[in-house]
């Protein structure tokens, strides 16, 4: 989408799983008030607490069908026979209120994104080292010892992916990573072809 | 030069003369302990408090002269009948070092260092407005009012210059100036081409 200086910046945030993506995600929303998360569509079943609109649009399978033919996600994908995209048009609708959004996505869909948005900025997240991110999946003790080990092969696959990423932060320590991600929010806004509206108005005050 | 990852960044900072470049490097060099300032060479006499080596590089008129066709500067100028520049050699000393160089240069000046350093991250530094401006530079009170008018208009020359600079910060406050300019150098340093290093070490504790 054309970048006009006062729209929104479009962030992309991913990581192999185990490297701390949620964590540092809501962490750098909590500290940025201008910066919206991007709500997901989905054909899974809604759990308990969780709210529509909110957590997920909620979507039946063949709208969700009808909007991938459509073109109307940046990305998506099925995981475990169920489907998951971001859209097109709540994506803009954020961006030109002037707000910027998170996209917390995998590494496959960030790929996706790359591709459709060039303005996006997009950002690598990589534990400090494999045995990390393997006592993070461990720790989390919901997985068969089979799924764990997938997910682990996947994790290497995915983390040297980084190359194709704008930026690369590490997950050593909580604090030092989220600040990483909220100087490189505030650097992209200062970058030259975001801010040509701004240096023409003070360029206009200027006597000719 | 090369980027290894491993080597400190060049940034160059330029402003019109009144927009508070000083002010803002100096406190942008007390909050980073990894960054240094250039010093440049001049062939201009020294002054009282004055040491070389800290506040310049004291040079005679020939030596000057030798090392400009010996091409041993990033940039150089002649300013009232006499020689400044920034020497090649001790700048990539300091970077090969590790550490970070910035250059408080002038809008020409910055020309030239782009032109031959392609890594250098470069940022210009506007006033809010031309009145400010204006009001900073009279308050000086060091100058002839035609040597101030000749300052005000190269002022707006040098201000549309700044599409060629990488970022664009503005001196509305400074306090928020300078974080402007430390974020920038902090996300310049996640920059994914300058931690290959960082990221083949962690894909390293990977299991193949």
């Amino acid at each position: 989408m054309p970048d006009n200086g006062s729209s929104g910046i479009l962030f992309v945030l991913s990581a192999p799983s185990g490297a701390g993506k949620s964590t540092v995600s809501r962490e750098v929303l909590a500290s940025l008030s201008n910066m919206k998360f991007s709500i997901s569509h989905t054909t899974r079943t809604r759990r308990a607490g969780e709210i529509d609109g909110r957590d997920y649009h909620f979507v039946e399978r063949q709208r969700f069908e009808a909007m991938v033919k459509g073109n109307e996600f940046l990305e998506w994908a099925e995981v475990f026979d169920q489907f998951y995209g971001t859209g097109v048009e709540s994506t803009r609708a954020v961006l030109a209120s002037g707000q910027d959004l998170l996209l917390d996505i995998d590494v496959q869909g960030a790929r996706q994104v790359r591709a459709r948005e060039a303005g996006c900025v997009s950002i690598m997240l990589l534990p400090p080292d494999f045995v990390t991110l393997e006592s993070r999946l461990r720790g989390r003790g919901s997985e068969t010892s089979s799924a764990l080990s997938g997910r682990l092969t996947r994790a290497r696959i995915e983390a040297e992916e980084y190359g194709s990423f704008d930026y690369l932060v590490v997950n050593k320590d909580l604090a030092g990573c989220v600040d990483d991600v909220l100087a490189i929010v505030r650097a992209e806004h200062r970058r030259t072809e975001r801010t040509s509206n701004e240096a023409q108005s003070i360029l206009a005050t200027f006597p000719a």
